[in-house]
């Protein structure tokens, strides 16, 4: 049976400024303050692609005695992992623009509608989270989005839609 | 045109004990850590229904130049306020049981799949969660929940899905 | 507690001119043919809402020995319903168009996501969709859908985005 | 960057006896009356997964003007594969039984809930849809699905949730 995987977006050959993949950190992690509250450090930003990494922490639990990871972490990870690979797939595009007017689009972009999928139980000391834009157009992105755990195990699965411009 | 609305699961004729309302208010405010991160605060459990109260505070915005609050805070707080309007609905089922066995149900809740419609922007100092059970089953209960601003807009709309026992 | 209920769109003043309601019923109902093959009735069209009936017939059924209807029919119509509700609410905002041109929206009209929550079997001579448009932005539109029997039971809850223009 | 793949089930030994895949594939491909109305030939059912082809006909039009396939059929396809990839897994978990008892098994499946995105526009010939379990636990299976054109351009995703017993 031919796998079940995604067709990925037909790899661009866009290399991103670092200042531009510094900036999308820096936005991602520091500005949008809820994502500092959960932890997220972004990994890798590539067109299209996001990946980020989650430390266990004790403000982010969800069951007191399973010690496991609040659903509500995961969800707003995964939507914010999406939200920057739909970032990084709109810098892609735009490459002709100045940094900041990529980086202004930010402001433009709006989640549609989220859904995340519970495998199993978050445990451990740190996750990582991954998204990538299925497609891109010109109102609208939709996105795919995992989350594993530490060993590698996929614990969750996710997909969105983004308003873009 | 019939009127676009939840058929109510029937009313229940169940009220709960003071310290099962109570246990659940302690459960989901401070217990579930994350849900102190939130904030929220439980304002009724009924059966099949909850209802809470979630406060702006810079720790939970998602752009930093709007001042809105992140989607991930909403999805988050709508599983929450979902999950607690199951545990009600459990309560009301098993009111034979004592209150300790109702509260341990809570253990073998899972949320299967979760789905957030963003439609407006969340702004303003305060914002209201309801949840309302739509079916429980023996295995799984599905529900459907609204997030609202101070002035009653509805901002957000979800629908979950929760693993029962 | 306050009743879950939607916060409705501000009610549109708007009439639909009769050729309007009935090139829209036309094009639901025969042109796109597999509405047909499901055999949608459409009952009711105004601004951002939509109703149809749906009979029973061999061809629908999900399971032979229960005689339930497929839950694919139902999400189909429940599509089919949300993009008619659309259509209606962009209708109504583009009041000051030839009808020609308003219907010519349609070609333009693409379902971005759809979620569909099962909550009781679909049994029974005859269905009830019904359709309502949450947001209607200038890019994408979020719908409620709702899906019932006969006899008013509510049998299944459903939302949608729309790429719009 | 890790590509984002699905973890796959860990693959199952499990050979099916052909009494058991013909089971399956006349249940799915014509007691489910509604299949046959779509036209859904199964191609492979293997413990967990499960693959159709779908070949275009006038009936299943959603645009007549595009001549493209009605997203109702790819949404209603998808639930199809996806429950018969749970009667695979299933029927792997329980090769202790005897086939009548395995296939009995349907009579207990009901679909939770569904998600589709719909990527492109579905044109052409014949279709390609796959599903694929992610997690199969006591009460609730987990799903994802793809729905592609003849020429293995992914046109659709898919996630769905199914009671089990």
């Amino acid at each position: 049976m031919r796998p079940i995987s995604s067709t990925p977006p037909s790899p661009s050959a866009v290399t991103f400024e670092p200042e531009f993949v510094a900036g999308l950190k820096t936005l991602f992690e520091e500005l949008i303050v809820f994502n500092r509250t959960l932890g997220l450090q972004i990994t890798e930003i590539s067109p299209g692609r996001a990946r980020a990494r989650l430390a266990m922490r004790p403000e982010l639990i969800g069951h007191h005695v399973q010690q496991r990871l609040h659903g509500g972490v995961v969800s707003a990870t995964l939507d914010a992992m999406a939200g920057l690979a739909v970032m990084s797939a709109l810098g892609a595009r735009h490459m002709d623009e100045p940094i900041s007017a990529r980086m202004a689009r930010f402001g433009k972009l709006g989640t549609v509608d989220l859904r995340v999928d519970f495998l199993r139980q978050a445990l451990g000391g740190h996750f990582i989270a991954t998204a990538e834009v299925m497609r891109l157009g010109s109102r609208v992105a939709s996105t795919r989005m995992e989350f594993f755990d530490g060993q590698g195990r996929l614990l969750s699965t996710g997909a969105a839609a983004y308003i873009v411009s």
